[in-house]
């Protein structure tokens, strides 16, 4: 592993964003290895790393490494050296260089309440303040994870209990987390009082589940309960299952990127079915801007469903125009800038015979920097399409998010400082619509809940020191 | 590598099977990367083992090992290492236990007439005659590929140029080939006389591609020129291309499975787009077997174009109602049947959104043993589907292959044993249909061009000695 | 990488032993290259594990990763990725199932201080002690090395230079220990007060050097300057070298270990030629323990230099009885017991010829369990050898180390519940004599500065709670 | 695998040269754990490649790969795969880029008579030859190994039985060889009518072992039985062992460099004990070229024995004044050049306590090239030795050898271009002194059965055809 912490302080803050998957699960005997079908299940969450620890009721084991689940644990006796009927596993991905294997979730400590483990998704606001502030008390860092402060947090409390002293650090941090802490005897799940990242409850027999997305109870045939709430704390141990609620925040704040593209469509988050509302923001955006057109194709697989929403709205009929290469990974969470770039070609493949002669209207759930889109439109061009309209189902992306989805800030958003017009000119295509935040918000189930800052910059929480929203707000 | 060649003889015939894909290019200054890129568009046929031979005009260097293409060459110094203006490539899927790096292509060997590599795609049916007239002979036999059986062919060939020394070869075997030798200073492809798998021409610029697909051709931004003929020799050195023709069989038989499932929608075989002859399928399957329904949805993602045929001519909705997972390979081509079993659940994801309480179509390109079906059949049911109508864009597969692809013959066929009924029955489907060998005649360009071996019986080439047909046709 | 932390608290005291190699150059461009040659030369001291740290001036990077050094640095990126003109490495293996990439070293973390790197030679007494009192007060450990506790006491003191931060926190810990501290622009190495451990410095233009053993500056070429003082803390930076002192303690304990096993003949230590010393510690026994013999052969390679003093005093001829296998790694300091004795027969091979009918005395440098050497007396039987007598160069282990070498307390010593007459009718030799601890006092340079505990429990630090010494006291 | 095959042809005589450790049992219920300890203890004849192939008494499995012994079988699944009561094992080390997994050995093959499988240890005299012929009569050829020729002389023959049909193919070839054959049911062992290479033939049991030297039998507790007689044939199967006789040599031709450096002392090789031999060569060396000094060392590990020798005939004392590094490979036998130039400084560390001051007689074994030497003895120098005098253990070596150990002809033998004087120089020492050629016939059991080829151009045999002595015999 090649580290150059340094990057710790020099940073922006966007180095520190990471979105990733969560898992735990108490009172299993197969704990790990349900563990592990679910960080299967999130594994479009995360590619870079993967880590599970399981506890035996007095003490944690870890395994955690780089790569897909699959690779890291590819060595059966990995799984079976997990032992024990609790764990929590993670999947990471990395939005910047600053990688590797220190960086690998679950982070694993020693305390004076004995072992704890977290996991996280999420970014914390307050991050850099807590770190100075600790660092001037006397605390070092070993990662640049999140993860790490809220366990030194943990540890200074001066509560007695782990659940206490869990809340009580809780309430120190700002941002958008969930996370879930395992201890040799609990499980401790929390979704942060925004509740800007989804987390699910589940139940299987005697057994309590928590996941990112409901898709990971599927995958181990658990019932799905509810939605964890807002600022909820959940204790799990052997003699069941406590709620304790953190201060309320003057707002919610679901991330509606969830639905636009992070989460799986057959999951279930915040409550309510992904593709569902993502079948809405394709009818909305087939309301808002029709098109006359032979037929409608998605940028596979993420814009499927809102694809099949405009054609459903628009009475178009739906083609499959672009192949996806399945032996490579997914463009939008590539660390490296110049694979992003290169690769388009290697991931879509154009039908000829769909294409050929044909007006299309391509549905995309959101465009951030415009390259792959640019290609893509070429692409279809040299394909022999007539005439490229390109709909996004969401709105312009123009500000930085700081919760945890990788929408860069360094210039890269096409939308901060190109309007419609100018964008649709650069990618090449004969007509370019995005659904309005209005019809945006009449997608999701409840319009306020939501968090929509990457479209409007309305933060709901203050905003890292030097972020300047007004160099964003150009157009 | 592990190796128990004592396959080579106590195997059935369905054991020496193989099913791949090739791609040679001759006078690119870049030849290795490109090949290294066809072999990436032509994954889909192979991910067993990758292998690239590239020739400087002296001397041929090999590169081969197991995995995937982008595995395999993962370390750039191999390809900057593969020197030359000519390569051929090769993708492998074994199709029994008997694989491993000695069997990986494309194989070089050294022989009076030099080095010559070979690589290929299809299956001889004389394959064990000849290795047992040659093993009389006096040969001896390293790998279970029939490209070495035809390398000792050449190699005994008393004539003086290297392309009559393959022409007198290549009029020795029977079957389905298509074959890529590449010597120091030529380049020579083959299709066989019955023209079973697909190779097309390519050019770009001064230099000529042959390919599998033309899928491998669009990634490298060369030009289709034309099917390869059945029979057809071309012998492609610094003088230009040269055709020749083996000698005519009395019929061609173009493998229909290559446009029901094998090949890349976006691909051309034979002449034809591969998503054209698709779709067709699934129009002529709704029109045979339609069905009240509210939505339909395709087993993603080989049988998307065929489902999607198929809510076009019926008029009901497409929908998708089951997501792949990506980051696990492909059902059909897994070598160990325990995977191809456990693992259903974890490829595909069930939409409940769009499942929950409807009537659906569900669209299948072909079933083989029936055990993904019936797997698929009871994840819908537990999603809320209302009914399931199964309905298959091809003929019952009643027959094993012995041209390449692997529809094994140890009574896995469950449609050589079974009526449509006892299938549907045994799906757990409310209902069951196949399209007729008619209808699936009718979609082709040309009807009797094509092998139906599979579903018909009806063998284009004498058959290996211990196969009897009538234990398959009992129904 | 596995990590089962709860090892942290359970464990008894000699878990968190640990013998290393520790390597640090201050002003060179080729630091991180020297610190990979300097490693090399230290691998005998560690196998485990191997990182290095290299500061470029504004920022240290830092590669580990488990294995030898030449496995570790085997891809060439990984040292040109190491950039600056200071460095400091370490060379690490484990004594317990307590091992894995979490406790490589060197450790980098970041701190109100900015960063700093740490690498440790020895054994803290305190540990436990000052890392639950630190645990009381908040911090987490990640890993179970001292080195992150005297990391922790760096960053939690109040003084403003890093020099004194560190002495501050030297101030508090008690044990054994060479650390070599790495910041952005300066390097700090320090000995503890007892000194025991080996420590020295060199020197090579205008670069410094220091390291465990001399041989680490042989290796590239580096002028060998002098010990590095019990208790003195130097500070090089661009401004040049620095000496400070720590308090003294009552006594010195140079642990007499490092002459008798754990050093490289060639090395120089606490000033003294290492094979100057063993090679008396051989004579000391020939005159203490003569034997009528016919050959002297050594327990290869560690007892080489002893047996050759034996030969010398005694008369008797030096003979190579016993092949190492060079192919396979060093018994003592393997992790996993059941290796240890599997092994035996593959590293030892008896030379019949030298051994057949002859009356052998066999010297071996220490006894610890005594399992080796009684499999090595069957093996020299089946050779032969008409009578084996087993002379010793160190005097018994009774007593378990605290202060870094791994001499177990779990009743394996069986020197402490075993008389000599015992001992070697357990390992089945004719005669077995160890050489007295006065023997051994005289060899080495000046008696009363060296740390005996091992031998006579007299321990020059405080020793762990727990400990009891009349359990080993038996006899 | 990269591979080139066209060195097949273009190389050099001494590019198909390899010195190699065959092993081979017959009936024992634990043949492959037994080959891989056999194995292991030839390790030092070669660390490129290790393979075991394994008969359960109707099929061969094979496994092989590049490295060491006990990194080829890491993993346990792979030793219990390979099932069966008879193995047989391969160690090989290449003397040229011509590497990889390609040559490894052993080799398996299918041909007329079903399966076999070959491993070698020598080089044929007339390969090129062979294969020039058996390609002109059509065979090809996938490796560049002597094994493959022999393999393909085997399916040639028109014998009925495998030993006849061995025996056919062994009279054809001309060289040096040991071949170790394994059918489903039968182990053939045979050694050159010349008697080049060891082979010896083992018990245990009723198991029958065979290995290139005693030493593998004794890892295995095996019983020396004899050596097996040039030209002797083994059959060894279920109704026990079979002795057959190849035609007559007018002479024989042990290796005597086996002796002097190949070898281990503690194996019995020509039904002599090593290290008696070598001893031999020292005491020898020390009666013909004495010395006025102080010390004598050897160059460990391989010169060892011969100083001892030297030291007990001359009487001045035996010292060891280099250590070598045991975490590297050995000198002689690494396939590239840059590395062993760059490499002596980390193999060998002078014990400077040792050397200062002294006149030292410093015992090599031989001097193919004198780069090692030369740097040997200017470290020697830096580490104060006041004298230097090289003794060898052998006489000069001029000339190339044909019979599989690697004394390259490239020019690469100084002795072949300098005088003794000039070498003296070259490598820098006060002294320089060459065993005889007569002195060292005296060491050896028969001195006339002997191959001294390498040093006096004498060659047993007809040599290569491009193969000029007098371009060697410049002196």
């Amino acid at each position: 592993m090649f580290i150059n912490n340094k990057n710790l302080l020099s940073g922006t803050m966007d180095q520190l964003k990471e979105c990733c998957g969560v898992f735990g699960i108490f009172g299993d005997s197969k704990a790990a290895e349900k563990t592990y079908l679910g960080l299967y299940a999130l594994q479009h969450r995360g590619q870079e790393s993967a880590g599970i620890a399981a506890s035996n009721g007095k003490a944690i084991t870890l395994y955690k490494d780089m790569g897909l689940v699959c690779t890291v644990f590819s060595n059966p006796d990995i799984l079976s050296g997990l032992k024990g009927s609790s764990a929590i596993g993670h999947n990471r991905y990395s939005t910047t260089g600053l990688s590797g294997l220190i960086n690998a979730q679950p982070i694993l400590i020693q305390f004076k309440g004995g072992q704890i483990a977290a996991a996280h998704n999420g970014n914390l606001v307050n991050a850099l303040q807590l770190r100075k502030l600790m660092e001037e008390d006397g605390s070092i860092f070993q990662t640049t994870s999140d993860s790490e402060i809220v366990l030194h947090l943990i540890a200074r409390s001066k509560k007695s209990s782990i659940e206490d002293m869990v809340i009580d650090a809780l309430n120190r941090i700002e941002g958008a987390y969930c996370f879930i802490f395992l201890t040799p005897s609990k499980l401790i799940a929390v979704r942060d009082p925004y509740g800007f990242r989804p987390l699910c409850l589940g139940k299987d027999g005697n057994s309590h589940i928590v996941a990112s997305e409901s898709c990971a109870l599927d995958i181990i045939d658990a019932q799905y309960i509810r939605s964890i709430d807002p600022g909820e704390v959940l204790i799990i141990d052997r003699n069941g299952i406590q709620s304790k609620q953190l201060p309320q925040k003057r707002r919610r704040a679901f991330c509606i990127f969830e639905y636009i593209y992070f989460s799986r469509p057959d999951s279930m988050i915040f409550g309510e079915k992904v593709d569902k509302t993502r079948r809405k923001l394709g009818k909305k955006l087939a309301e808002e801007s029709p098109c006359e057109a032979d037929i409608v194709i998605a940028v596979p697989d993420s814009a499927n469903t809102a694809a099949l929403g405009y054609a459903q709205a628009s009475g178009i009929r739906f083609e499959i125009g672009l192949i996806r290469n399945h032996y490579i990974g997914r463009t939008f969470i590539d660390p490296d800038q110049n694979e992003r770039d290169l690769d388009v070609k290697i991931k879509f493949n154009p039908v000829t015979g769909v294409l050929r002669g044909k007006r299309i209207v391509v549905v995309e759930d959101s465009i951030v920097r415009g390259t792959t889109l640019k290609k893509l439109v070429r692409l279809l061009r040299t394909a022999g399409a007539a005439e490229i309209h390109v709909r996004v189902s969401s709105p312009p992306v123009k500000f930085p998010c700081f919760y945890g989805i990788d929408i860069s800030s360094r210039g890269e958003l096409i939308a901060s400082s190109s309007d419609v017009e100018s964008i649709c000119k650069h990618i090449g295509a004969d007509s370019l619509a995005y659904l309005s935040v209005e019809g945006m918000l009449d997608a999701v189930p409840e319009r306020k809940l939501h968090c929509t800052a990457c479209f409007t910059g309305n933060y709901p929480t203050a905003v890292p020191e030097n972020f300047c929203k007004e160099q964003f707000s150009a157009i």
